[in-house]
């Protein structure tokens, strides 16, 4: 089956091109800067992509922007999670009212963050500072049934294009994108195993706090998810509708929208990097958009990075999701413009090697 | 021989014990706040470490110190270094004038800098915002004979240790000591093969940019410098006297300090690495207060921290030095706090497990 229509056509739309010239100007600064080359590592490599993504020769990160999609999942009565649907709107409220790890981390880094309701079990209180795009109370349990409807698709890919288009018009210069929902993880994890071709086992992880029989519960769900929807997942769109969330639908138009749009990504976890597997397997040429933060310490992040050749920025353990992970990235990134764009040259310094 | 006198004999006084009770109530903390146990991984340990350290319940990085140690080194005779010595001196200026990858860094995170000259080979100009410790004008080279005197490694030891008093009194709360010194990976590549009865093979890498014939030239350096030395090396201050130099003894020295007087330690790279080596094998008990900040590119620096059973923090194939990679780490420790300090814990929050 074919989910394809006109109102899904713009997720084929070309990436933005990458700045050839300004790579390779970033490239050649570089190697004129006070240091042996390549002894800053990755902030050399940092500098350089943002450099030709930004088609700037100093590249900066100035206005990035953090924006939380959140959503259930029907696939919860099967008992796969440790918490129940109400901590996926107590999560949301929190993230406005500055608890959470994402909140605090985003008030200590300068930046905005929002929050939009794509779509929870149970109703958000109304005049509260979150963004109302829900498409349904949860999707469907995918054991049973395509997760999410066609229309229900498009609009979760509309509001991450429509988010961007936001993003774009602020002047945003990277994109972070978090997600809560409570089963989002086993979403992911069959996400990846259908687009990988990889066994329940090596994608499923502990998630929020499994224990040995939850996890076995788990493994099972995902197989019991593949095998309903086997011989249906090819298109990477079907996939996602029918074993996805409405968070990680949106966060996928949101990942597609930037790369076309010109805006760097920064990809946070598990189910974000699930998202980007997504985005990628519908529209190749967005890859130079997407910088990985950190290599999440949920079992099967790895086999995902690996099957995108990704090698993250940060490896700390971490296993949180809502952005966190790429939130404590973001200092990096700012440090390897800052150095790329401030530090003396070999001819400005007087230094010669001899 | 032993180099023990009264006037090195502080080195070996305790390291201030740390707080268990801050450590168990930190624990405590991060198991109230609203994420699953564990999942801010390294930022969890890290603002626990902290805390006991700091003997604090609000852990915190107000007031980092930044700290070079330059010198020369003898051994450069022996053709082991793509730079001469006359861009030590230059790197001090670099250094002071703002042009230096650590002076970036320095100023973007709003942390003082300061550039101790512990002895160059070339004189730094009149007048210039250096401090003058000068021992000597460089070591001598450790192919020959010993690199320093007993009362040069005494004076250089007394520096750190003074550098870190003066810290103790401006109410620095996490020390970060760099190097400049052509030729000192070759030093601390030899302490460690010494201190870890390690071949030089395993410890040699390029430095700032050695050629393949370079690097056999650096390890038959070792080897001879080691083969000199052989059976005069087992006393670790006798090891840091005869193989070390006056920036590595300073570091040495400045580590034992920070942890006599309870100020968090945040290691770079391979050369202060094998400063903390030595500090350890010179007074087991600081070991608490040492935190590794990355994982350098630098040929060795893994033997190094296996040896110490670390796992750094940071792994972004960095190898500068100057303090450059724990200038970067800076910013994680800081968000580990503010995480630690300011999220809600689930009763604060409503949100409880089901």
């Amino acid at each position: 089956m074919n989910v394809q229509s006109k109102a899904t056509e713009w997720i084929y739309d070309p990436a933005k091109p990458v700045s050839q010239a300004k790579k390779k100007s970033a490239e050649l600064r570089q190697s004129t800067l006070i240091k042996p080359p390549g002894s800053l590592g990755r902030l050399e490599e940092i500098a350089i992509q943002l450099a030709s993504l930004q088609y700037s020769s100093s590249p900066s990160i100035e206005q990035p922007d953090i924006t939380i999609f959140a959503a259930d999942h029907g696939v919860v009565e099967e008992g796969i999670s440790a918490f129940s649907q109400q901590v996926t709107l107590q999560m949301i409220l929190n993230f406005v009212a500055g608890g959470a790890a994402i909140s605090v981390l985003a008030k200590e880094l300068g930046v905005g963050l929002q929050v939009i309701n794509m779509g929870t079990a149970n109703d958000i209180p109304q005049n509260h500072a979150v963004r109302q795009f829900a498409i349904d109370k949860g999707t469907k349990n995918i054991c049973k049934e395509a997760a999410m409807s066609f229309s229900q698709l498009e609009q979760a890919l509309a509001t991450g294009k429509l988010i961007i288009e936001e993003s774009k018009s602020r002047g945003t210069d990277i994109f972070i994108g978090g997600e809560m929902g409570i089963g989002n993880t086993t979403s992911a994890a069959a996400l990846s195993c259908a687009s990988l071709d990889q066994s329940a086992e090596k994608l499923a992880g502990l998630g929020t706090g499994l224990d040995a029989d939850g996890l076995k519960r788990k493994v099972k769900t995902i197989k019991k998810a593949l095998a309903i929807h086997k011989h249906e997942t090819d298109d990477p769109l079907e996939c996602l509708r029918r074993l996805g969330g409405f968070e990680i639908a949106a966060l996928t138009g949101s990942y597609l929208r930037c790369a076309q749009l010109g805006i760097p990504v920064l990809i946070d976890g598990f189910i974000c990097s699930a998202a980007a597997l997504m985005a990628l397997s519908i529209n190749r040429s967005i890859k130079p958009w997407l910088i990985f933060s950190y290599e999440s310490a949920e079992h099967g992040h790895q086999v995902l990075l690996e099957s995108m050749q990704i090698t993250p920025i940060l490896k700390l353990d971490m296993r949180l999701g809502e952005g966190s992970g790429a939130a404590v990235c973001l200092p990096i990134l700012k440090l390897a413009c800052l150095v790329h764009n401030n530090m003396a040259t070999f001819d400005e310094a007087g230094v010669h090697s001899e």
